[in-house]
């Protein structure tokens, strides 16, 4: 079988963490809030799609950065959508909100107008905190 | 224990057809593209902090709900999401997309301009097929 490749476009909007079992962990360049990215390596495209056992690891993999969300960077709220309608490949959007966030109340899709970059040092952090108590392998 | 309410943002909006086992079932009042919301009955407000076995169930749910839009709806592709950022109370788009329907690719929540309403034939139409083929019960 070919060697999985995350889509391109995807690539070019974010940062790439590493790899859960099932699922390539990215974050979005915009630091705005925590905008995490879960690709699972699969060539299903949508979510409700997905054979029961595959969705509830993939399912179980997001609530795992759900947890880091809310624990690690302190959102009270997480949005979670499976949209694809410009990149085809499945991919889980899992986003930390905030009611002081500057694109509260909106949904993050098309409404995320401030931009700001993350420093190496915390995507360093991200990564190593994902690494240690999530079980991140971030030695791609 | 209270009777579970559901939210009135949720019911201003849709059109109730009824509950499966854990949710219930609801139909946007926007024609334009089928528009699903699904609201299990649980106190616990973000989809990733549901118990496992919860989240299973109603995942599963949201895949029947999926597989009519596809099937009896003709949609290729489905929209998936959990924000909850306007209404608290947890609640799941299921939306039918095709790159025909006039707000594609652009996610719903927020560019969906166009309107337009269910003749009441049409809500029953929908309502029975659901219940014939996908357990939907109808006798709220």
């Amino acid at each position: 079988m070919a060697e999985f490749q995350i889509h391109h476009k995807l690539l070019l909007d974010s940062h790439r963490l590493g790899r859960f079992h099932l699922c390539h962990l990215l974050l979005h360049k915009n630091a705005i809030l925590p905008w995490f990215i879960l690709v699972p390596e699969t060539n299903i495209i949508d979510l409700l799609d997905l054979p029961d056992a595959l969705r509830v690891s993939l399912m179980s993999e997001a609530s795992c950065v759900s947890k880091f969300i809310k624990q690690d960077l302190n959102c009270p709220k997480v949005n979670f959508a499976a949209i694809g309608n410009v990149v085809p490949q499945l991919h889980l959007h899992v986003v930390g909100r905030n009611p002081n966030d500057p694109c509260w109340p909106a949904p993050v899709w098309g409404h995320l107008i401030e931009t700001a970059d993350y420093p190496g040092a915390r995507l360093r952090e991200i990564t190593t905190s994902l690494v240690e108590r999530y079980g991140l392998d971030a030695t791609l």
